[in-house]
């Protein structure tokens, strides 16, 4: 495997290992713990859920994957914090929505050779681009699988005993 | 800059932005505010962020950079539970050893070239590394970068009101 390969092969099993976990964390479990707040007062297990899957839908268009497959999730779990507006999905539609979401990417990420990766992803101009070239795929990939962990860290806080 | 420096960068800098995360979180809180818990009944801030500075610690030997700065901190942040063992280090000694063990970890990071992050952590053996190659250096620093925002994402529940 050449340097490159191997760069992308670890960012790449980073990214599916996050992933995994908050499958591992979420899915599965009723509507009641999903109901469970992390902390006293902070975001419900079922908010951290549908954010993750809103923000990794976003990826889509960010690297050029293709559109937007559930941009109706952003009302409910980005523009809004959790208990300030209804939520119209249910358990199902949202577990659905998050393994459509990620095997989507998982698809356009394994499509992209090296040098894919470090091209501007689609919110920076060509211009700021050459500029500021780590504002390219590679960057938005570590910094998402980061977010992933980092949700992921809080929504353990709440996950029912075994 | 070459795909494989760019790579590198990126990580870097993902390595770098959650350090500092951890650095605005934890630095100049008050020894009552490190006392908080996550959430009830859960890690205080000050045992996530010993148990984050032993773990960094802890990637010297394994990225081949030196030795231990300061292994008395495992015994405290990574073999007990918190609560579990008396704490014998001051908010002021963490922070010191904290910045120490992080300074050393970049300019070791700052060092290696690409194929140096693609080479086998000490943990592996070279027999193993051949059949699994994905376990060298770089998937250790994307690991240990997603260690740092899982804990940040805990520590921030309890982040006093500015």
């Amino acid at each position: 495997m050449t340097t490159e390969k191997s760069l992308i092969d670890s960012a790449l099993r980073g990214w599916k290992s996050n992933v995994e976990s908050a499958d591992k964390l979420f899915v599965g479990l009723s509507p009641e713990q999903l109901e469970h707040e992390v902390a006293p007062g902070k975001n419900r297990l079922i908010y951290l859920w549908g954010h993750l899957a809103a923000v990794n839908d976003a990826l889509l268009p960010l690297l050029g994957i293709g559109e937007r497959l559930h941009p109706e999730l952003d009302g409910m779990f980005i523009s809004n914090p959790d208990k300030s507006v209804p939520l119209t999905v249910s358990e199902q539609s949202l577990k659905a929505a998050w393994q459509e979401i990620n095997r989507k990417l998982y698809e356009g990420f394994s499509k992209f050779s090296a040098s894919d990766w470090t091209k501007r992803h689609t919110a920076v101009s060509e211009k700021d681009f050459e500029r500021e070239p780590h504002r390219n795929r590679f960057t938005v990939l570590l910094g998402r699988t980061a977010h992933l962990a980092y949700h992921v860290g809080q929504a353990t806080l709440a996950r029912p005993k075994a």
